[in-house]
């Protein structure tokens, strides 16, 4: 008989949270807890727990606190559920010093593999999943360009970016080109479209 | 002792569609396909079913086509799972006939309650998602607009957008102002944002 390994489970949608909480609690060892370690609130109590499943978009976007209070509660005892699709959720979580990948592809088995391999300490990485890594390591834009792009993403007009980053119209024009040209964009809007849906942003 | 009740389900992402299956799978009055009737192989089997489980963001997207089937096949038995956040979708799926909507945030129970209502042909529609609903009603911009729109979000210059609808440079520019103004935009950019974030495209 092995001991029992507790487990908490983020994400966004709470639907989809207490669906994921009822898959793992299909394994009798695992000991799931009810609540929700809302990284979104900051204030929650923190849930002692062998393990953190966490979807990967959770650690993404401009919220960045989300990510690092995670890691402050739960060290590198995290099973980040990612996709092939977005090497930069997959970068982040990886430099993030998470010990689990999980490929959100993957069958109901490799989720609970995972987080048993984690909970002792060691690492996960689903294969399907390590090509995208890599190419995510080619993040071919500076903090800077990226920056630049992604406030123009949300919208703001040059001069806007400019004052906002402390920099003259015609740097922020440059940045901008520069990263068109390096994710092989045809134009602002396009390079925008590929950032954002490789989860660099 | 009521009868057992069919369900398939279908979520593009299949570690997440194990989840819900598990969930559903905890009524026991409810008899959950293993196979997924995946409506992105329209060759698959028609799984016999009372009522068909989907994520509402497998019916957005240019491939229409997928929403399209799963009426073929499920007709109104549709539950859809949507968030406040997206009316676009939510619009799409009421539109298009599905009985169910139930919110990714509702506690699992209401996902239950909506699949028994559905299948016995009665509307499920959680009331938070009512508002959304009502605002994804006021969708500003005409089918044209948003056309123009949806190319210029996918990197597509003026020209290229002129010539795959067959309209003039001169109307490609009008539309995209009018879709600009409509939604209470910046610019071109923030336009494309509005109306992706809303899960209008």
């Amino acid at each position: 008989m092995g001991e029992m390994v507790r487990i908490v489970v983020v994400h966004d949608e709470k639907l989809l949270r207490s669906a994921l909480v009822q898959l793992l609690r299909s394994d009798a060892t695992l000991e799931v807890s009810p609540q929700c370690a809302d990284a979104r609130e900051p204030e929650g109590e923190a849930l002692p727990a062998d393990a953190c499943v966490v979807d990967g978009e959770c650690l993404t976007g401009p919220d960045d606190g989300r990510a690092a209070l995670l890691r402050d509660r739960y060290g590198d005892r995290l099973v980040v559920l990612a996709t092939a699709k977005r090497p930069g959720v997959l970068r982040r979580a990886f430099d993030g010093g998470a010990l689990g990948l999980v490929d959100k592809n993957a069958p109901a088995e490799r989720l609970i593999t995972a987080v048993h391999t984690v909970a002792k300490g060691e690492r996960f990485l689903d294969e399907t999943l390590t090509v995208a890594l890599l190419k995510g390591a080619q993040m071919p834009l500076t903090t800077r360009e990226l920056g630049v792009l992604a406030l123009a993403s949300q919208g703001a007009p040059i001069a806007e970016i400019a004052a906002r980053l402390h920099l003259s119209r015609g740097t922020v024009r440059n940045y901008l080109a520069t990263a068109v040209r390096k994710v092989g964009a045809r134009n602002r809007v396009d390079a925008i479209r590929i950032v954002q849906s490789a989860g660099w942003t």
